[in-house]
């Protein structure tokens, strides 16, 4: 089967997994779960969740606990995007070719679906908690959910990147921007799945290592279609960072060199992977494959 | 010694407690950990953690794992009073005589720290659990946590709030909102100090009771002191609710009827509290101050 076909099919299984937890939209607060469940359901590649289950497959996880962490963080990531969006913020239109989310309901549902989804995650990984009450390695998950979603992880990276808008931006202050904003919930989403199956210290440190370097490859070759690409294949238009002179990673190494250093990097995390005594084929080629993607 | 001054002792214990929860304001993102402090800091009653506390000894509970959750509810009820005031919600440039914290830190970095204040509750709330991972009652304080915070708690009764703006209200509808945007917190406050000290299913519905009856007198006393009292006492401008034309417990039930009905509603939270074996004589007189406060 080809690489596409199976990515296709896993995010079929994911999505089947994760759309479980959404809220049924009933009661006076009705509209903040069909606002939470449009945006949810708004599509994306699911990479978050999807990665989180085939790092605890990769350490022979098979529980339910996994489920809810998995809807968990999507919530998270999709919460991210409702409130970047605000015209306060991005001021953002259309998101993956739909209105977002406070075009349909206006701004302070979507403020409040934001806040909902953010809260409801938490909320829903207590769910996996109270599965298994007395694990320490499902408190130690629903930490480092908390942990990389806070002002030290995405959050914080999200503050930082506002605050940089219109300024020109040196490099340290870039890679603090990447590490955090996309980084830091690609790390929750691989390190929680590799604690819930009870992996090692030892290999845990390694995840950690591999999923900075998936975060960091993703956005490079985010800023490197931003130049390359056109607008059918990516489905937005290309050239805003040029437009909106926003310092990428592309403007700062140049675009030959960001290749360079998308395939180095990626190449460092498929040996991550390598050196574990674990194996699992399809996350290989996911993360392979994340590497050359053109949208 | 007067009631009022045992207040002022108790609310200097429990804001030592709750401001070593605070981050700091280090790092790129020093500007939303800025935010996050100027809105905390703002003063306040701090009456969440502080019953979180009384009931939790109430109950004997000694042990350290209560701090962190009495930090995290009030991080809840400050987000959304950060997120309430935003130029969407309600536009409010003042809260308890301070500037609010979108108009003087923007409302980009308004809506962030309110999504940061939200998110390092839970942070906090897991070191709660990691204190004691293994312990199901620190499992379900933070469920707890979650449920009456989100959709089917605080964040529910807002939505409600936000919608019924400019309309007449029902009655039943009335009772949902302040069921939910006052009584939630309070709940989570009371039931996590018992859950947390160990109290036992019995004693814990007592206290869910209690709870509402404190939150639905607390709203009530509101209402009535928009109409009775004067500016000076009580700090902001009165008569607001009649300007905005807003449905409120007293346009529906009539002055005379709402006090006598906050009188035998805080006698019923009081009957509850005598009704246990268990006894905390501050708690008591707090409870029974909390229906007299003038402000």
């Amino acid at each position: 089967m080809e690489i596409k076909e199976k990515i296709m099919e896993h995010t079929k299984e994911v999505e089947d997994i994760i759309v479980k937890f959404l809220p049924a939209e009933e009661g006076y607060q009705k509209t903040v779960m069909e606002a939470m469940n449009y945006s949810f359901l708004a599509g994306g590649k699911r990479l978050r969740p999807m990665l989180m289950l085939e790092t605890y497959r990769l350490f022979g996880g098979s529980s339910k606990a996994i489920e809810p962490f998995m809807a968990a963080i999507e919530m998270i990531h999709t919460y991210s995007l409702i409130h970047d969006d605000l015209p306060a913020m991005d001021n953002d239109d259309y998101r993956r070719g739909r209105k977002t989310t406070h075009v349909v309901y206006g701004e302070a549902m979507g403020i409040l679906a934001g806040d909902a989804l953010l809260n409801f995650a938490f909320e829903t990984a207590c769910k996996g908690l109270m599965l298994e009450p007395g694990n320490p390695n499902v408190a130690k998950a629903m930490q480092l959910l908390a942990q990389k979603a806070g002002i030290y992880g995405m959050l914080g990276g999200q503050v930082a990147d506002v605050e940089s808008e219109g300024l020109p931006l040196e490099r340290e202050k870039l890679d603090f921007i990447y590490d955090l904003k996309t980084g830091a919930l690609i790390e929750a989403s691989m390190l929680i799945g590799a604690v819930l199956a009870g992996a090692d210290e030892e290999a845990q440190n390694v995840i950690l290592q591999v999923a900075g370097d998936i975060g960091l490859a993703f956005q490079i070759q985010d800023d490197i279609l931003d130049v390359t690409s056109d607008m059918e294949t990516l489905g937005k238009p290309i050239g805003s960072d040029e437009k909106n002179h926003k310092t990428t990673y592309v403007t700062i190494r140049g675009l030959e060199q960001a290749q360079k250093d998308v395939e180095e990097i990626s190449q460092r995390a498929l040996d991550g992977l390598a050196s574990l005594k674990e194996k699992n084929g399809y996350l290989d080629e996911l993360v392979a494959y994340l590497i050359h993607r053109k949208k």
